[in-house]
């Protein structure tokens, strides 16, 4: 255990960690680690379920399944549950590395957090009653600043200017947020790029709206400006209550005093208790066979299991990593090639600098093109989260003294920790929360959701209401769960059109 | 069965119905009825719990306990499930007599409405798209006509000027809307009722701003301005994502194509086909003891039943006339003694006036204070729905004249049908959804969840989020079944501070 990452935690191998004494370091300890690696009951038995994928969506099946009576056996790639959602503690300080903010406007999620009792947990990433105050626009021409009232107009109007395109703020596009495809024309809006939006208003937009729009676009998308689908940001602001403010308050303001890791050991703590789950982390998988009385599933070390039915949960970027026999459907398939195009690089620096903690900024041309002080850690210093996107994509790793440029580009800090996440690098994510280019989300989202025969599929990036989000990820993994109790018996049937 | 109630379906001895052919009758049909009304499963054994109430907490409650393999008696006082929402289909169109809007945003319920695939259910309430269009402010000068982006825009400044006592727009009073008393200072705000509040802006407001919030706050708290606590529509605003839009799509937009009891008699029957559920309908109950051992409960009709635990959903306004053994602790008798103040009548009219679809209107001095189109009948009617309130009561089976006037005071209209249920008069209700007087909500909240002995108390009346909404049911009904199966062994404890 390094002297600068005092913890009492096991140390889950994702991750890195970076400071001016210790240099980089790979690997961060986490509550979401999970220590034997390996408990497996009734070995060499067969299971009901198979669950493949220990992030929310894996840990929601999971759970819902061993709770309904059936034996479950989850296997995961990684040391850690979570999946693209993890906190490491440091100094008793939770970084959150993917998946950070939940709101009670995310139906399965709050649903969850009642559950386990956790609504005291929460607590607000912002705070604007000290220090700078300040909004920072920063482009090639110089830095703009203003007052948070300043910046919440700004954005405000270029936001809705950039969703507008019915006159209704696309109450009409998708006037059903969870059924994002109800509206018949919806085809026509998924054809347009953010890149081909901006273009149809850039004569309506201020210098300043442009720039702040196109960070806040690239904030969300994690991609590039041609390859981000419109249809993707409307989603985001349908589900956001049809406002900015909405956008706002259900992805980056509430999050949970203990980290992520804190809520998803419960599901974990849940299903282990019910006596029905077994499970083997550093487990990778290499192939899946659908076969009439069940799946069989070959380990990357070669180990078999079987089930009556399993439950993929691997993220669409990596499902091509992964034999299936029989292949799986042409739709699937294209679906899987073309992938999702979040390249998000979330970053975080502990600055000595608390009078940054109110402080935000938009640069779109930066390596980091959004960033905001998003708590004040034990030592008394401010912890600033920075988001980069794919259209000029940052590997923190690769060069350390460019991640800290990329920092103090956006506004002078004294940097004395550096903590993130390679999600593009990862082989068992390959990417961030799930975005799609134009065409994929009207296009591909039945094929991705079908079955393989004793395949299920449940992944946040093809759920239906919060993709991409933690919430998408619950809901997933609920549905599942649902198909598979009531085709092997615990449960009769409930939902005639999931 | 009535000419002019063409319907297969059970008929309930609530609510009334009127037309001209027929005159006023009592009795709805209803998806929500149950026959036969009693199955008892394994008569004179005990049970693990008693259910006592078969609204959405009741159904949540049974439902979630015989889920997890606990025997389970449902005792139920009417003849239909649903409690205070329930709908009543006539000529295939249904009437929702008490709880109708659901919202994504409502956690506990868009859970449950993915579970079981009724997001196609779904449908919008108003329709703008043909017809008059228009909104009418009616007040003892006379009738203001405007259209309803200006009804919108009257109706948010009104409310915003109404609800910013912290110049944050009540972010500050209730940062948290599912924990309301997260704030130190709530107390200082639940001192103020609606019309001291109104007070201290009126200088502000126009007199048009003044009669629409008037009837607006009405509409939502069923009560008088006197009675009526400002805290209660901060929490309503707080809910609703901080803004009138929000309000509005959250407590009046959304609605299930089926009515409710279509999605109420989906928790009856998952409840019903775990092979662990007893009930009775028709049962009223009139005494609860609670021993060391367990609980015993007295029917009205003599019949004891018992179990190791009760979970009691009787409503705040009724809990007072059951009979505690030991009686209930002291901060429970006084806030079942203040009740709850909402005394809403809501009423429903079908009327020749197709124009009237787009039409909706608000009235504070009449006895409907907030009416809208809320959809088209089979044949061709428009269907309007409308709201007093307890400042000037209408018990619209007393004179249906009386009542009819109270629609054409509104706009004229040839009223062909009125359907409705007086929840003042039911002696199971006693008020409609619940609303508190200045200073409740930040007493009596915790004494009124509190336990008695193995008595568990779930209702809607004391839930922590939507309050007097159905998803509050639904959380309170969830909480009461997880203390009970952890108590009862068929849980580990998952939730430490419920």
């Amino acid at each position: 255990m390094h002297s600068s990452l005092p913890s009492n935690l096991p140390r889950s191998q994702d991750g890195f960690h970076w400071t001016p004494q210790e240099g980089l370091q790979p690997g961060l300890p986490s509550l979401g680690v999970i220590t034997p690696e390996t408990e497996i009951k009734q070995a060499r038995q067969t299971h009901d379920v198979i669950v493949v994928g220990a992030g929310y969506a894996g840990l929601s099946a999971a759970r819902n399944a061993a709770k309904s009576g059936l034996s479950v056996l989850l296997l995961e790639a990684r040391d850690r549950i979570g999946g693209r959602t993890w906190s490491s503690n440091i100094e008793g300080y939770p970084y959150e590395l993917g998946g950070t903010w939940i709101h009670w406007g995310q139906p399965h999620t709050f649903r969850e957090i009642y559950h386990y009792g956790m609504k005291p947990d929460l607590e607000v990433s912002q705070d604007h009653s000290r220090g700078v105050n300040r909004f920072d626009l920063i482009t090639p021409d110089g830095t703009k600043s203003m007052s948070h009232k300043e910046e919440d107009a700004l954005l405000e109007s270029a936001v809705r200017k950039f969703i507008d395109v019915d006159g209704v703020l696309a109450r009409e596009v998708m006037p059903f947020p969870h059924t994002p495809n109800a509206n018949p024309d919806i085809a026509k809006y998924d054809k347009l790029s953010m890149a081909d939006r901006i273009d149809q208003i850039k004569d309506d937009l201020t210098p300043s709206e442009l720039a702040a729009l196109e960070g806040f676009v690239l904030l969300c998308s994690g991609g590039k400006a041609n390859n981000t689908g419109f249809y993707d940001i409307v989603r985001w602001w349908a589900l956001g209550f049809y406002s900015y403010q909405g956008i706002l308050d259900t992805c980056v303001t509430y999050k949970l005093r203990g980290g992520q890791s804190s809520f998803a050991r419960r599901f974990f703590e849940e299903a282990k208790a019910t006596g029905n789950l077994s499970y083997a982390f550093r487990s990778p998988i290499s192939r899946i066979n659908s076969r009439d009385n069940g799946v069989q599933v070959i380990a990357a070390n070669g180990k078999q299991f079987t089930a009556s039915r399993l439950i993929c949960t691997i993220p669409l970027n990596v499902l091509g990593t992964i034999q299936f026999d029989p292949p799986l459907a042409p739709a699937k398939q294209q679906a899987i090639s073309i992938g999702q195009i979040n390249q998000c690089s979330k970053v975080h620096a502990e600055v000595r600098n608390p009078e940054l903690r109110s402080w935000s900024g938009i640069a779109p041309s930066n390596k980091l093109v959004y960033a905001f002080g998003d708590g004040t850690t034990p030592r008394g210093n401010t912890h600033i989260v920075a988001f980069g996107a794919d259209v000029n994509p940052l590997h923190p790793e690769e060069d350390v003294a460019v991640t800290k440029q990329s920092f103090t580009d956006l506004v002078p800090m004294d940097i004395q920790r550096v903590v993130f996440h390679n999600w593009s690098k990862d082989p068992y994510a390959q990417g961030a929360w799930c975005m799609f280019e134009p065409g994929v989300g009207t296009t591909y989202l039945d094929a991705l959701r079908a079955r393989h025969g004793n395949v299920l599929f449940a992944n946040s990036d093809w759920a239906t209401g919060w993709r991409g989000f933690i919430d998408g990820a619950i809901e997933e993994g609920s549905r599942a769960a649902v198909m598979a109790q009531e085709e092997l018996g615990t449960a009769k049937p409930v939902s005639h059109r999931l």
